[in-house]
Order: structure tokens, then sequence, then C-alpha cells
């Protein structure tokens, strides 16, 4: 048992202070004005693309109150618009003040569209061009230039108005044990050195911090949720790195001779003593990286970040670390799930009672290092806000008869966890537990999978969602994306989705979650993580090398929701195997109750 | 019962005199030489880029003795290759003189590199015009640029030095009933016209004689297996059509003041009247007709033939048609099923015996106009070659315990039909059996299949292969390929296979065809066609708009081949419910013993 006492990681106040923008965005006007821009854009981004950003890049938020994790703002002399997705149409009333920025619905109104119609022919738009990608504004530029608008990069507008903006953060960085990471960094550098230099490419820039963290085994503490250094690196076609961040939050790393430590403000500089080609991701680099080298005369040979695939291709070791802290937090979870089962049918249980148990078994665990994102913890039909982030002002107590959705992650040294499990409060209904069993058979139909290499998560998606489809349902997300070790819960470029071309490879960990919501009623989402393998042989099979999924996720999926006349064979067959090998592999790790609770849980349907 | 007959349409021979090459070739080089030529290309393609070609266009087999369907050659002055895909190596040696061409394997071996390989710099390879595309053309180019060899648009070199080359084929022209179209030819020109007028587009050269027949409401005589008459034709964007071809063709059609027929040789002429931009389709039409019209100084406007996408979109006339066709076809293939479960325990029976069978069977409906491709009869291994072609030299007679693949099609005025069935002789063995159910899964998949608005065939693909995949296998083919009515056996876009990205819409009509073949050993296909549909709605389904497939084609698909434990529920139900179709549809066509072994054949299991 656990109290629910205060989170660590999660917090649910939402701190709007809509008053505060009005004076800000007055203060941002006059700055433009005496900058001569007709506009400035103000995008929730860093200058490293990241989906969490640090306190001082919290631009938006500060402007204009919205605090959502998507979203940008366009500041024009008359009008302000604040871009939102359909997730955020309603918590953009509640936190922005509406008589001086004006709700934009993204990406039904694209910005070209709106900046054009907003703005006189020979408009001129200022932007921050570490905030934003080169293709970014490339196809900005291309767009506007009909109608005669232009892009000026210019210094943070924001920044020169913001006086109290917090700092870069300062968190201390620590070596990542090899025994986890499985390759050394010099190994690491050596292989991407040798691309780089068949390609003819002197060095490549990289500006992801997973990336950064990956290459030279090291992790962070400068975000929440992603245990990531911010920074810059430079790595030469000979291996050697330069590492442009703040040199004092390295002090607990030893020396290495082909690490160079350098202050962020030398970071102009390095990248202007280069010899080109310079490999760029146009993609994720700052725009400004491109102007400085174009500007210095520095051939750039626009490719992908050079890390991104074999990060995304985990090592044996990895895998073995990941599975692991799988095993840690399925047991987390499963103390969780008992503690529910005692808990929900006294009543009173509300949405954020269940954020903080969960939190507190996964820190009962001791090496709990942070959660990998806040979690989604929604009753009734609060599970069928995909994103739902409960708050103060949400919360919502657990009603009998409801569905109740968990979606959370930890961050342990050795591995990242992703995990969702749909809960019943009481009895629920035929038709939740009908939907409940078309979500699981799809879930079950990728855990199945077996398919020969060059296949992406695009050929297999519907796996996931062929059940749902012949009953005339669908879900809006994809089934899966990447997941790191230790590093970013929503990693690329592996992902189980339609817009996924890239073929899946050994070693990529990737989450398995279909879901179904019916609006204002009820939301389903069953999640584990698998990682690809060379398929085991059979012995019928042909001369193919195929690849499968193996399981990382081991925490019972609720057996009182399931049709079983629904299931195939197979399927109550994969069913049966998973809850068989989730009962040994974290029942050693339960006692008295919750190992009782654990036997019937899994028990054979 | 039917005796083997010859049949009408499907030839055994293959004609092959390898003598024939080397003077043939030597004459091409003199030729090439007088017009100071480094090479020439000689493809198996006519100007309208068809899969069959007319007898004048038999280049490559006139010069070679090569008449496989694909291929090409390459001639230069010490050397002339014969480009062959896989199923092709064998046949090629048997059909050249091997003394003086060079088999190449293709497309493992590209066309460039090996010109590259065999010419010096400076080289000049002569190609015609009319037989390659312009993105063929643009593609080969800039390949070869930087070797320092050029391409030259030249009179074709073969027909210079061919005597008796046979003159263009004279087939008359009938007009397709309206019944079956189910809309006017004026109407789909006013359709097609408007999008020209809204794309700033003045005319479209329309050079697929599929296009154009389905423009004009046409079918023609000029060839084998497809029901077109060869010509080009400019459809302006008042929907006014000048055709260019043989007018002689035409008498049985009544004068229409939109339509204005003209001679082939007035084409060029026709062309460089027109007023730009003038859509082409750069993957389809003769690169002749871009230097035209550049020369002319006339815009060309790239862009797909404009009669593709609403020619994919059967009518409900056409598709009430097309099933028409397919209760017809599926009787006729019944009485070969039939047929062929009496004679084949006999013994004695070959390949060559079933393919007249079934020619015969067709032909004794009195509506049969040609077969829709040559049939593919193999037995036990011959059936593992995807594209086997019997001939009198590879017949092979039937043995007990082997499995007979046979694929087949007709064209009969009211639809195009393509079915394949695996049969066993006699008794087979567990293990055929075992790969027939996983194939029939995959088909079953398939049949099934519900998704929404906006999945394309590669998003299907799956469906038809997970079954096999479970098992360690796969085929090397597409699983589906789009079909005309009374028009090509083979069309496009619409496709279910993993290269291809086309939203399936309602009315397209597509193959199902899914298979595993055992080199030398058996092979196994089981295929129907089937249309998209907007799904029947469901009861508790979404409210989201979805798609379907109906079923065109109904034969019995052999019960002795199935493992029954193997198939779900869902897919037994499946099965039965749809040979209770086959026998309710085409058991009224049968009589006396055929009906009798039609409801065994169709008993559910």
């Amino acid at each position: 048992m656990t109290d629910t006492s205060p989170t660590r990681f999660q917090s649910f106040s939402t701190p709007t202070r809509p008053e505060n923008g009005p004076p800000r965005l007055k203060a941002l006007r006059a700055q433009l004005s005496d900058e001569r821009l007709s506009g400035f854009l103000v995008p929730r981004a860093d200058a490293h693309q990241g989906e969490y950003v640090a306190p001082r890049d919290e631009r938006l938020s500060w402007l204009t109150g919205f605090t959502g994790s998507a979203g940008f703002a366009a500041v024009l002399p008359h009008v302000a618009g604040v871009f939102i997705d359909g997730r955020y149409r309603v918590q953009v009333k509640a936190q922005v003040a509406l008589d001086v920025f004006t709700p934009v619905h993204w990406p039904e109104v694209k910005l070209e569209t709106w900046l054009i119609e907003h703005l006189p022919k020979g408009g001129v738009i200022g932007y921050d061009p570490w905030l934003h990608s080169s293709s970014e504004v490339e196809r900005l530029e291309t767009a506007l230039s009909p109608a005669q608008i232009s892009l000026r990069p210019v210094a943070n507008q924001v920044d020169a108005i913001w006086p109290d903006q917090p700092a870069r953060p300062t968190g201390m960085v620590e070596a990542y044990p090899i025994e986890f990471a499985g390759q050394t960094s010099s190994e690491k550098r050596a292989s991407i050195a040798a691309k780089l230099d068949k390609s003819g490419q002197k060095a490549a820039v990289l500006t992801l911090p997973d990336s950064i963290c990956w290459l030279l085994n090291i992790r962070g503490n400068d975000l929440s949720n992603l245990p990531v250094v911010q920074g810059f690196a430079l790595l030469d076609a000979q291996g050697q790195v330069t590492l442009f961040s703040e040199p004092d939050k390295f002090e607990a790393l030893g020396p290495d001779p082909a690490i160079t430590l350098r202050h962020w403000d030398e970071f102009e500089d390095g990248l202007r003593a280069l010899s080109g080609p310079v490999r760029v991701d146009r993609t994720t680099a700052p725009h400004q990286i491109r102007l400085i080298l174009e500007e210095a005369g520095i051939e750039v040979a626009f490719g992908s970040d050079p890390c991104i695939f074999p990060k995304a291709r985990k090592t044996q070791a990895e895998i073995k670390a990941s599975a692991q802290a799988h095993l840690r937090d399925g047991a987390a979870v499963a103390r969780f799930l008992h503690w529910f089962d005692e808990m929900a049918p006294k009543g009173g249980l509300t949405e954020i009672d269940c954020v903080r148990a969960l939190e507190g078994f996964r820190a009962e665990t001791g090496v709990l290092r942070d959660i990998s994102f806040d979690t989604i913890s929604g009753a009734g039909a609060n599970g069928a806000i995909v994103h739902y982030r409960v708050s103060e002002d949400s919360n919502a107590t657990l009603k009998q008869g409801e569905l109740f959705l968990i979606d959370s992650g930890a961050q342990y040294q050795d591995g990242t966890t992703d995990i969702t499990r749909t809960l019943p409060i009481g009895t629920v209904g035929e038709e939740e537990k009908t939907a409940f069993t078309q979500v699981l058979r799809g879930m079950i139909g990728i855990h199945m999978a077996r398919f020969p290499r060059g296949i992406s998560g695009r050929d297999l998606d519907v796996l996931a969602r062929a059940p749902l489809w012949a009953a005339g349902r669908d879900f809006d997300h994809g089934t899966g994306h990447g997941v790191g070790v230790y590093l970013s819960v929503h990693e690329g470029p592996q992902r189980i989705s339609r817009a996924s071309e890239v073929p899946l490879e050994v070693g990529m960990i990737l989450s398995n979650e279909p879901g179904y919501y019916r609006e204002g009623a009820f939301g389903i989402r069953i999640e584990n993580l698998i990682v690809v393998q060379e398929a085991p042989a059979l012995p019928d099979g042909d001369d193919r090398a195929m690849l499968s999924f193996d399981t990382l996720t081991f925490a019972p999926i609720d057996r009182r929701l399931i049709q079983r006349d629904m299931l195939s064979a197979a399927e109550r067959d994969w069913l049966n195997a998973y809850h068989l090998q989730v009962a040994k592999k974290i029942g050693p790790q339960l006692e008295g109750a919750a190992r009782d609770w654990l036997i019937k849980a899994t028990a054979p349907i």
C-alpha cells in the first residue's frame, strides 16, 4: 500500500495568469516597432527541437499564458494569433486574454494563409533562426513569397523584453554505464566518423540532445521527463567531438582526449572554424547554423542526423537493460493495479489520486529517476480525450460502471517505460467490453506479427486496426512510436503508423498502443512496448530472414473487460501465454495480497 | 463435356529461329554505321506503352528471336545485349543466337551501367522517340551524361532494315453499349474537359488505347487479348476530340460532330496546330510528342493521363455488366473444374489439354470475344513458375499427387475476367494443403477487409500475407492489380501492393490473388476479382464512411485442399457464405452431372 502523498514529478496546477498577457504583448509590439518588423513568430520550441523545453524556452506561455505542449504565436501590429490544434481548443480559451489574443485553429488554418490575410505586401516577419529548422523556414519562405511577404532572421524579440527570463539549465551530467549502453562512445564515434569520411563530409553538426547523449554515453539533468544535457556538438570525420554547452555540468566526468568541452558562447566560432562539407540535418537543426556556415563560405551537405539510425537500433545490452527496467516497472504497475482494485469499489477515488499512487509505487522501487511524461489518467469521458492531462480543475472522481484509462511511464537508469492499461470501475457494460476486446485483438495482431525485412510501420499498421475496422470503428492516432533507453519516450525514426515508411530493423523499440474513443463516454487504450528481433526460424518456413517483435512490457491486461468468444484460438493462446509470462516474470517481486491478486489477474481465460 | 480441339485464341508454339538473328543484326549494324550512331535501343514496346503489341511492333523478337513479353536490346558495334528479367533467363538462351547476342540480367544490371561499360566517351545512342516515354528518356539521359554518352532521337533503325514489316493493325471499331458503359462519351468528355479548363490547359494528348476507348465508348480489334483500337487522340478543353488512326476502321460507327477522325500521318501536324498549355503524361506518352510540341513552341504541361482515374472508378452500369460477365465465366470455369475432376484421375492429361478445355467451355458461352491473357497452366513444379506459359516443348503431363495451377481470363463484351484456381491431381500431401490454407486465409483477409477512405493498396497488402508470414513464408508478387471492363486485364492506378499508395475508391476493380511457390515442387495461387464499394453501415459503427470489397468472381475453391482447423470461425463463415453464393449464382447455368458436382463442390465445410 502507498499513501497518496504529493508526487515529486507530476504537478496538477496550470499556473495561468491571463492578465499577464496584455502588458507583455504591448511591450513586444513596441520592441517590434523599434526593429521595424511587421511581426514576430513565437514557437513553443528551443534550439534542439525537443518535446520538452527548459523554463527559459517557455516563451509562448510567458507571452500568452498558453501552456500546451504544442502551438505557436504570430504577433502582428493589430492581431496576435495563438495557433493550437484540436486538443487545445478549450484550454487556450481559459489560459489567454481573449481581448488581445486570437486562437487560430491549426493546422486547418495554415500560418502562411493567416499571415497573407493579415499583412500587406512588403510585410517583414521576424523570427529567431535558432528556434526554427531550415526546412521550416524554407517552406514558409516559399509559401509567403508570392504575397511579397518576407522572413527576417533576428535576435529573439521575446527575450529582449523578458527581464527575469530563467538562465539555461545547469543539470549535472553523468556517464552512462557501458553495461547498459553495450558499445563504447569511441566505437560509436568511429563508426559514424567512418560514414562521414566515406561521404566526403568533414564533420556533422549535432543539435539533438538525445543524439549527443547517445553518442557520448552520457545522460544529463537539464529537463523534466527527458534525461539529457542540452548542447550542440561537432563530430569530425576522425571521430573527435567538440561539445558546446556549460563545461561545469561535466565535472563528474573524467577527461577524454577525444572530447573537447567548450562554452555555449563559442559555438558560432566553432562552426566558422570548420572545413566543409559539413553535414546538417535540415529538418532538425536550427536554421541559424546554416546561415552561419553559408556566411562563412563553408559548404553545407544536408543529410539526416547520423546518430538517429544507430541510436534506434538498440544493442543487446540496451535491450537487456530495458527489459530489466520493464520488469521492475511492471511490478510497480501491478502493485498499482492491485491497489486500484482495492480502492475503486470504495468510491471517492479521483484521477489525481491514481496518478499519485502510481508514481508512489514507482518511487518505492528506490531507483525511479523521473516519469517519462505526465501521466494520462482519465475516467469516463475524460478517457476519450487522447492527450488528456489531469489538473486540479479537471480532476474527476471515478464513478462505478465507468472505464478508467491510465497511460504512464518511468525513467530508470536502465530504461524508459511507457504503458497504458484500461480498467473497469466496478462492473461495466457489454458495449465497453466489446470495444475493449476489439482493441485488444488489434494489439495482439501487432504482438504476433512476423514479417520480412524491409517492411515498415506503415505496412503493419492495419494489423492493429482490422478488428476495429471490421466493426466500423477506428482510432485517430498512430499505433506506435519509437522509444529510447533512458532517453526520449518519443524517439524516431521507427513508428507503427501510416505516416512511417522507414523499414523496421532489429533492436528498434516501439510502442504498440491501439485504442478506441467514444467522445463524451469512454476511452480505451492498451499499450505494451515491443522490440524488433530476428524471428525464430520455423521448421516449414522458407529460406527468408524474417523479423518479429519481442515483448518488453509485462503487466496484467484486465481480463474482466475481455469478451472471450470474440478472440480466435490463436489470440487466446497469445493472451494466456503473455499472462503466464507476466506471473512468472513479475510475480517474484510481489508479496502477500498483491501476489495473490496477480495470480488471479493472470489466470488463463 | 468438351473436346480438346485446337484453341482459337491461345497458341502453344514458340516460333524461334535463332539463325535469323545474326544476318539481321549485321544489317542493323551497317545501318547504324551509315547513320553514325554508336548504338540503338530496341524495346519491346509500341507508341502506346501497352502490354500487348501488334506484329509490326515485335521488333525485339524479329531482331533477336526472343519472344518474351518484357525485355529490350541494346545494339552496339561489338556487342548486342538482350536485357531480360528473372523469368526469362532460361527462355532467352533457347531463342537467341548466343554467338552474337549477350543475355544481360536486368534489372540487376542497369542499362546505363552496361552502356557506360561498353561505350567510349562521346558515344551516341540512337533511340526511336515514339517508343520511349519522356520520363524514361530523361532518366537515361541523366544517368549517361556524366560518362559523356548522349542519346539521339532518330527514325526507327530496325524498321529501316525490316523489309516485310507488317502494316499497322486494321481491326474494325465498334460502339460500346451505353447500358454497359453507364455514361455517355459526351458526359465523360465534358467532365474531363472541365478539369482541363480549370487547370488552364487547352488540350490533353491521349496515347493509351484503353483511355481513348473508354473516353469515346468504343472498342477495337487491333490486338490480341486487349479489345482496343490503336491511335492517338487530342481532347480539347471544350470536349472536342480529334482521333488519329486509320479512319476506315471506324466505318461501323455513326458520325459524331464532337469527334474528328484523321489519319495517323496527320498526327504531327495536329500536335503542331495546338495552343498550349497542352497536357502530356510524361510516364506514358512517347517522348516524340514532347519534342514536337517544344519544337513548335507550344507549352507542355506535364500531368497524368486525365482518363486514368475516372476510368478506374467504374460506373454502376460497368459493375453490373462486369458482374454478369463474371457469372457467365464462373459457370464456364465450373464446367472446366467438373471436367478436370472427371479426367484427371484417368491419367494422361497435359497442361495444354487443360488450356484447350477451359477455352472450349468459355467458347461454348457463344459470346467469348477473346481470352484476356494466355492461360497459365502449370502442373507440379511448373506451377511454381509465376509467369509460366505452356508451350509444346514444356507441356507436362499431370501426375497423381501433384497440384495444378490454372490462371486464366476472358474478354466478353460486358466484362473482363481473371481467375486462378489451384487443384489437386488425385490425393495431395498435408504440406500442400497447409500451404493452400495459408494462401486461402490471406485471400479471405482481403475479401473481408473493411477500411476507411484514404487507405491504399499498400495499407491492405499485409492482410493477404500475414497468415503466410506467420509460417515464415511469403510470395514475391503483388496481391492484386486493377482490371478494366472489356478493356485491359492489367489496369492502373489501383493495386493491392506495397508499391501502391493510390487511395482505393468506390468502383475500382482489383484482383485478389495471394500465392505460395515452392521452387521445383509446387505453386499455389487463388484469385478472385473484387470491386471497391461503400461499406454497408454497421449498427455499432462510428460515424465514419468506410469502404469494403464486393465479390465479382464466383467459382468453387477446392475444398479438398483446405485444412479446416486452420481457419478461424470467421474465415469458415466467409468461405461457406461464398460457396453458397457460388451455388446460387452459377448453379442455374449448369445441368445434370455438372450441377450435381457443383452442389458437392460448394457444400459447407
